[in-house]
């Protein structure tokens, strides 16, 4: 049995916490977790024993340390002692600004966290990163236990890969906030657009964004863009209309 | 039962054409497919009797015209004879401009469809339009008879439902090009970007976008945004990413 202690109390951590604790997970056992606010920790304190007192972490094989990318470095320096495996979940903060005093390595979930859903592991990525084979080699049974996609990712990697997650997740559903709008501007349910939505980011689970790409832009329709255009309401929606049309376009080799 | 003739035979004529002909269907019939070309008409011949011919079409209640968007009023000016019940399955074309010897409909369902994905019309909305009520009541029989999300929708709101479709599907799913390329670019395998775009659609069939937004811009991390500028290696890719930062970071109030 590996053991792990915890450190952070929100989403990633309590999504970890559940898959390491699965009755299924017979490698990982959480043996402490660690969090700032006593109230938060409530969820946890029933099932594992917990702390708001960094000098009070218990021995463990792995420190994790789940908190807010802007946290992970105050965290990792106040983890006291020294030569221990600890490794953060930030897919932007590197290895080394951590805590020199211990072993240090990243353990990158790709995926998007909410409150109160609850994801199966199983399918996520797990970007891994240590200093040294056998610090990488228990994270990555670690990472094993919950999921079957781990890879190895350096810090270069790892950093361009989030960046293209935040076109993957934070944009898009920016755009989803887009068609939102219009839809409430003109009083039309967003229920309508959902499973939309749905089937076009399941259209590229199968294949890729440039075959599944379809619309007036790839058709190079300039009369139903035009009046696309004068249909927009804002400055800002029309640019952003305008950039990825003509973006589209210029893929499929269409003139505008 | 209701008789159907279907004018098309691209994915949209062929996935309407399956939801009328599942054997659980027992109010629609399609007697019929019309299209250009013999051989495309070749899957339906088997089990429909078919035609290239516009002035064979076969006498039924509804003439349900699913071509491409540019077709639809050159095709349903060759319906000969007049006072047939026609309607076309586009987002952007209008009733009013088809052939005005017959009673006009829009039967327009919001999906993006495939070659050879199977969609489940169940879910899938059917925004209907007729010149009375009587026509109406009968499009929106066999509307029902394959989803259970059918809605009157008037051709200024189509429209506007059409717009924001192409910010929720075709601008998202350039977003997972843009992603597909930085991933390219990197040597990064963009299944891992898979389960995340899943995850971002599933995430707001439950809750608004409003809601479900994360990242940098959402939190104001100028750090992690400047970072992405100077990794972003083409201008494209940074107006984009510039815009909708300035746009989630100005939402939630924050200062860049």
């Amino acid at each position: 049995m590996i053991n792990v202690v915890l450190l952070g109390c929100g989403n990633v951590a309590s999504q970890l916490y559940d898959a390491f604790s699965a009755p299924s997970n017979a490698a990982v056992k959480v043996v402490q977790v660690y969090g700032r606010s006593a109230k938060k920790l409530l969820p946890f304190q029933q099932k594992t024993p917990v702390t708001t007192d960094l000098q009070q972490l218990t021995e463990a094989d792995l420190y994790l340390i789940a908190v807010s990318d802007e946290a992970v470095i105050s965290v990792s320096d106040r983890i006291p002692g020294e030569g221990k495996l600890i490794a953060h979940t930030s897919g932007t903060v590197t290895m080394h600004a951590m805590n020199k005093l211990h072993h240090r390595g990243v353990f990158y979930p790709l995926q998007t966290f909410t409150k109160g859903v609850s994801l199966d592991f199983e399918t996520i990525p797990l970007c891994l990163e240590a200093e040294n084979e056998e610090n990488y080699i228990l994270m990555d049974k670690i990472a094993q236990s919950i999921s079957s996609h781990v890879i190895p990712l350096k810090a270069d990697k790892r950093r361009h890969l989030h960046m293209a997650a935040v076109f993957a997740n934070n944009f898009t559903n920016q755009l989803y906030r887009m068609a939102h709008e219009i839809c409430e501007e003109h009083r039309l349910e967003f229920d309508l657009l959902r499973p939309l939505i749905l089937e076009t980011a399941q259209k590229v689970q199968r294949t890729s964004p440039f075959v599944a790409q379809t619309g007036p832009a790839k058709r190079g329709d300039v009369k139903t863009i035009e009046k696309h255009l004068e249909l927009l309401s804002t400055k800002e929606q029309k640019e952003i209309y305008t950039l990825l049309t003509h973006r589209i376009a210029k893929i499929y080799g269409k003139e505008l």
